[in-house]
């Protein structure tokens, strides 16, 4: 049975415009089932199923996108659902879910983590959070999931770790020493050689007080207008006015400087799916590297190392082309080689009005 | 007024993989509206008017594309569409309509060409037709339009002319020395640096009772055995055993051996759009060396030198590509190198069962 003080907090409140064209501004990547048969949320939902019961599942989201939690989750009890009326980053996010949750049980214990994440397997995710619950219960620290890195990425930021001790079900918890921003490639791979830096992959876990008490001590002006809203009319006019910025940032590095920080690290599969390259971590890739998903057939001739994202129905055919991005979705096709998929977020940026209809 | 012994025949038989996946098996690339707004077709018949009339206007084409002639010609007579129950190259197709022209005018002269070619500006072509008829007309001979050679293309077979002497409308006519097979690049450079070669457009304009001759002398059993169908059901039975063969090669080049054949060479805008790479000699090239047509948006961020077909209503996003056919037509979505191109037949040809339904 599920820990009755056990809350999740799923964050799903992105943009999502790295998935362009598949993913839209009034469809962001979390509400495309870009990594199997459901949406990335209805998956992140799911992957707790056991661990956090569905009347403890509390998922924020940009107002405009409520319908879809709707639809990604038709159980989600409709008080559950905190529409964010803007955009302000994760950590007035994480406080005003924090805020709710108090009001419900002042002993809980919370989960928290992005509504994108692909992660498998599922019961050894559990068995990680699991951990990390009893660290964060116990010792009233703030707990994040440190992924072991597989190479030396410079997309994510890192967590360096100190020393550990033995928690539940096997798993080691860790010291964190500090939160480092995205490297360069010469610095994630002196990181890697060290074995103490793992990948910042947005996860925590920490009871609701010391959350808000971390808050009231590092972001007082976060916690302090939200605790004043009472009304969702009082949190729409609050929302507007506070900081832009990341719970990582605000909270968890100045956090660590206190040692109040400590560390799960995991080593299964884990994608953030950051761009259309991540498509081969959760799709099978062929024997000349090719990845192909979505529901399209492949016809290739002398192809090799691409990226290939179609609707059902549809044909993909590929002459001659290395390492290219090809995606068809709706009404747009977009071609781009893999090492240029960060630039995809910045053609969307481009679109001007006349090709409003296609962002 | 047009001249009322002056017909023309439209070969309209060609499968048209080249343009796959704009074109398919049952609409092929003269159906399409490649270069404008009408089919090809269309702007074949469109290109003769006020030269030849619609009551003189043969069209040859395979049964199965029946439909589509009637529909790209809706006031083409019945009696005109010639509908081959198997293809068999030109020369049985000319030999065919030769032989129904005489039935109907036995002093006909005819202009006979593709239905997939595009040629402006259309005033300047039917100077040049006028030119060849009136040579024909009164010399008897077999007259082509030769191509002035704008590049070493290796895709053309190429005609070499010798003494010329001056037409109507200013035009010259010259003597053919040989019809030339496709070379390679250095034998083509060679031919332009001579000056007297010209590009084999397969276009050509004779007396009816001069290219019955010269079947009756170079092919015989192929107008014996056509001459002999009287239904069109014999005409069924007699094609499927008529040899496959090109009129070029199996009539122009023994005439030209023969000293009778003549050309009138032409320098305007002529492309037989044989690849996607031709886009661009029938729709603007913009600053980045990128042709778009179909209807389809571009959105481009570093892009150069590609080719992109699309339907209207859908956007095409290039990021950092450079020299790609980009094509997304119906089900399907190709992406090529220019360089390969020609290859594109290819991956059609390779089409197995499975993808049969995108062929």
């Amino acid at each position: 049975m599920a820990d009755p003080h056990l809350y999740a907090v799923i964050m799903a409140g992105g943009s999502g415009t790295r998935f362009w064209p598949a993913s839209r501004r009034n469809q962001p990547k979390q509400f495309l089932p870009i990594a199997g048969e459901r949406t990335m949320l209805a998956a992140t939902a799911e992957r707790l199923a056991g661990l956090v019961d569905h009347e403890r599942l509390i998922v924020v989201c940009g107002r405009e996108h409520a319908d879809l939690v709707r639809r990604s989750l038709p159980d989600l009890p409709a008080a559950n659902l905190l529409a964010e009326p803007v955009g302000r980053n994760t950590a007035p996010c994480v406080a005003w879910a924090a805020l709710e949750i108090r009001r419900r049980d002042p002993r809980a214990v919370q989960v928290v983590l992005p509504a994108d994440h692909a992660i498998e397997p599922a019961e050894a995710f559990r068995s990680s959070l699991r951990a990390a619950v009893a660290e964060a219960a116990g010792n009233a620290t703030l707990v994040t999931l440190g992924i072991r890195p597989t190479r030396p990425a410079t997309g994510y930021g890192y967590i360096e770790a100190g020393e550990g001790s033995r928690g539940i079900e096997g798993h080691a918890v860790l010291a964190v020493t500090r939160f480092v921003e995205k490297p360069d490639l010469r610095r994630a791979q002196e990181f890697i050689d060290t074995g103490r830096f793992f990948w910042n992959g947005g996860i925590f876990v920490w009871r609701t007080d010391a959350i808000l008490d971390a808050f009231r001590r590092h972001l007082p002006e976060v916690v302090e207008r939200l605790a004043a809203a009472r009304t969702g009319a009082e949190v729409e006019a609050a929302y507007p006015r506070l900081p832009s910025q990341a719970v990582d940032v605000a909270i968890l590095e100045k956090a660590a400087a206190e040692e109040r920080v400590r560390m799960v690290p995991i080593d299964y599969s884990w994608s953030d799916l950051g761009s259309w390259n991540a498509l081969g971590d959760v799709h099978p890739v062929d024997e000349h590297g090719t990845c192909v998903a979505g529901g399209t057939a492949l016809a290739a001739h002398d192809a090799a190392g691409c990226v290939v994202w179609g609707e059902p129905g549809t044909l993909t055919a590929l002459v001659g082309v290395r390492d290219l991005i090809v995606v068809r979705a709706g009404n747009v096709t977009l071609i781009c080689p893999r090492e240029r998929a960060e630039d995809v977020r910045r053609i969307v940026a481009e679109l001007g009005q006349e090709h409003d209809g296609f962002a």
